[in-house]
């Protein structure tokens, strides 16, 4: 390229719907690479007027009148730097998913996405008329091409934008974390780099929105397909990207967390934000001595601090000793609230008011729902007291297979871990451990326990944990079927009842609380599946 | 034309994923058609094979090999009568929402249809491409122009069809009820008719699916744009359509219910295909005294007969004596399984054990909270103990600005009456008191209370109804701005408070049971708006 180039990478955490407030970020951030960054561009991410998935927000006239108008604003608010600003486009009767070029308050140009997903957590077809075009704009005599996130994933709109004269590819994304994600990007960016042998900066989007965590992760690819920048993940700011006459100029590669890691920022990014933009006084969880509660607790002090969590440990006659004593012990090395609420007497309360609907009938799972539930009741009075949000601890493996009490255990605003496997819930645990022993270490080795009932192990109703979370995967993730997993090695009987297990308890996590999806298939938008159903989902028949 | 027809639409209640059922099912109806009513050809409703909407099934390799299979067998099952049939068909890597017209064993056409639904309760874009083409086959030397539902709601496929020679419209329809759907159907199909100076016939499906109520209804509209032919809705059947030289020849037309017909039978049908479909043993519910449980109560009964209907009235300090009488009254008015169980000792158990939590802090909804969940609890462990659903007594109006308690009353399976505005429970119970008298009169004329305090009314929290419902509507199901709520005449404090509380409340929502959808826009697949969000809903900054 003839002329050298400063571009600014605005990887924001945007709040959904915040209009007014992610432009006056926005500005504040145009004027901050402007004097102090010395910046041409500023690029900001997919959506960042509205934030990202505004969902059915994008049906309102009256939002999308407020988009226009806070464009406005937004126009008239920066200059002597260019901006690139993502935000849903009204033309005519449709609505487009926009990045519009902004130079001296004027739009000089505004792309409209192409490739609208409508898969996974995505329903952008809901919304969405797709554009057709590709949209180049100079600057400094450099042709740049303009492609919004998806755009970049297959074959089309960057190829499209080269033979328009594109030397510069500038992707602007809210691309939400999974395990591998971050991989997965660099590497679909690298097949339309290479195939066009041109640069590209890839913008990303940060924090929590209810199930979803953007992770940043921000890069600049060069012509030959290398990285040659990485902003960091989990992490809002602005990051300069030099371009000269060779291309992007190499400079700070921000590491790749390893999964525990990333899986844990992720997590504790989610829990912060789901606190603070649903303006909760703090958290209160029920704190069993069981690893998912120990984990849970963890992950809420290092998202909001310690002085605004409590814990809760309400004990029965099931309780053991030791899970009082490492409840006890966790709470103190965090430094949070703390208290013990009994539960027999309300427990046997309920059992003789159900006495007469009961007599007919022999002891079954109903007499350890009543435990759970007595202790969701307990925590969601502290709630409506406090105003402080219930944390629930259930983790994937549990919601997969329906262990786990509605309206007792599942009874809570947001579910944490509600995402992660058990055997990636001990493997958390470590991680949590290396930085700073808090979660002790019988708890990390024990036999996990529900304890409902005297004795009682995960074990005697369900396979063990390493078995459970391996055909999990292969059956909610990879979308193996029965079959194929029984071929994997698993034997067929556990395998099916698995899997019936999983569609058995769909009216359960139904009405679950949302929580940060980790994996690249959660419980939640990704999952769609009826309740009633006739399908015979093991095979079994 | 030239020859006559005989064609019977196939108005059949099919079951999702229940792919051999419902093949058993269509084989039957087929066998019928041609032995009983001598029919040339059987039509089959959208996705007859996979019942309607069988969702993240469809994503599944071994579900659309299950489908291929079937359709295998259900075509060597039929001879001497053609049958168009429809399923999800995949060709290469496409998935097509499909109709296949079957003669002797063999598909001699498939259409594909071309207009697929994103919006609403619908999202079929997440899995199905569009077809392009039209297709028409000949029957007895009469070309028929295949379509499915969407296809024929706006300008487009029939058209087409016509222009490709049909002289006679197939459209196969899973067209869920709301109130004024059946009219806005006829409507649609009418334009398509007097466009194309074509008839057209619409087959239906019937029964309910999770929140959806698919309302029969099927119809023949010849080729002035007139209905000569209707049959019933909300009740699955075989129904013969004569053509003749003129066009199809007027026969019955089943009268349309009137408003509170129509949405009482969709709630019956609703609540009986839940509970059936996935083999509950009956239902129980808390009857309070109220018109709520009240009408919830009548419909359960309606649905699935008072035999396998429990109702239980669990009384507090803040019951007023005449709740406990008229909720007995009703309970033996209606012959169903009745008891009580008090509450207060339970609540002061509980008071109790939060004494310590509770203590700095004043009196606040925790305590309302706290005995609406004892309740819930002890409904659930009947449910636990007996396997019977607990059915939910919310009211939409309540449901829209969080008049409900999570876990508490809002704990159950299905939430009957959750599209249902408060005024048009209302119309409902006298509409059912019509019938027979089983709601006493008392429960009519009384103010409304959620008895969780003394002397509690609804209106103490809340506008009148009347004034509540209209904003409802305006602001959900015709999405008006806040302002244009003002102008049509409301307190602007009002509107706004009413605005904020929809919002605030999402939360709620999302952790509810289904319910049957009654309206042009439930809480369910058709409100889709973020939990942690900053817009402004109600303008008020």
């Amino acid at each position: 390229m003839k002329q050298s180039l400063r571009i600014v990478m605005a990887q924001l955490n945007l709040v959904v719907g915040d209009i007014a407030g992610n432009v006056n970020q926005m500005i504040t951030a145009a004027i901050r690479a402007r004097d102090e960054f010395h910046a041409h561009l500023i690029l900001f991410p997919e959506l960042s007027l509205t934030g990202y998935p505004p969902e059915d927000l994008l049906l309102r006239p009256d939002f999308i009148d407020q988009v226009r108008g806070e464009l406005m604003r937004m126009r008239r608010g920066i200059s002597g730097i260019d901006a690139l600003i993502g935000y849903p486009c009204a033309s005519g009767k449709e609505l487009y998913n926009a990045a519009s070029y902004v130079r001296d308050g004027e739009v000089i140009a505004t792309y409209y996405k192409q490739l609208l997903p409508n898969y996974g957590v995505f329903d952008e077809k809901r919304y969405f008329s797709a554009g057709h075009a590709p949209c180049v704009v100079e600057l400094r005599g450099i042709p740049l091409g303009i492609t919004i996130c998806e755009d970049a994933w297959a074959v089309g709109p960057v190829e499209q934008a080269v033979r328009a004269g594109a030397k510069l590819i500038l992707n602007v994304n809210a691309s939400p974390f999974h395990i591998g994600k971050h991989q997965e990007r660099e590497q679909a960016i690298a097949q339309r780099v290479n195939a066009t042998n041109t640069p590209l900066i890839y913008t990303n989007l940060v924090g929590g929105q209810d199930e979803l965590v953007f992770d940043g992760g921000s890069f600049v690819m060069n012509s030959g397909g290398e990285v040659t920048q990485r902003a960091p993940l989990f992490e809002s700011g602005l990051f300069v990207v030099e371009i000269n006459a060779s291309g992007p100029v190499a400079t700070s590669l921000a590491v790749q967390p390893a999964l525990e890691g990333g899986v844990y920022r992720a997590l504790v990014l989610g829990v912060r934000d789901y606190v603070n933009k649903n303006g909760f006084k703090g958290a209160v969880l029920g704190l069993s001595g069981g690893i998912d509660s120990a984990l849970t607790l963890a992950i809420a002090v290092d998202a909001i601090g310690a002085g605004a969590v409590q814990a809760v440990m309400m004990p029965s006659r099931y309780t053991a000793a030791m899970s009082r004593e490492d409840a006890c012990t966790e709470a103190i090395a965090l430094g949070v609230n703390y208290s013990e609420i009994p539960i027999d007497g309300l427990f046997d309360g309920f059992l003789s008011a159900l006495k007469n609907e009961f007599a007919a009938y022999g002891p079954n799972i109903a007499e350890e729902n009543v435990q759970a539930r007595v202790r969701g009741v307990l925590l969601m009075g502290i709630s409506n007291k406090t105003g402080k949000i219930v944390l629930t601890t259930g983790n994937k493996s549990e919601m997969a297979v329906g262990y786990a009490t509605l309206y007792g255990d599942m009874a809570g605003g947001f579910a944490v871990i509600k995402d992660v496997p058990k055997t990636l819930i001990y493997r958390l645990a470590h991680y949590r451990n290396q930085l700073s022993t808090v979660i002790p270490g019988r708890v990390l080795t024990r036999a996990p326990s529900a304890e409902l009932a005297h004795n009682q192990k995960d074990t005697d109703s369900l396979p063990s944990y390493d078995i459970l979370d391996a055909i999990l995967e292969l059956y909610i993730e990879r979308q193996y079927s029965v079959e194929a997993i029984i071929q994997a090695g698993f034997h067929a009987t556990i395998v099916k009842r698995v899997v019936s297990l999983i569609h058995r308890n769909e009216h359960k996590r139904r009405q679950a609380p949302p929580g940060v999806r980790i994996t690249s298939r959660a419980f939640g938008r990704d999952w769609r599946y009826p309740i009633a159903s006739g399908f015979d989902y093991a095979g079994s028949r």
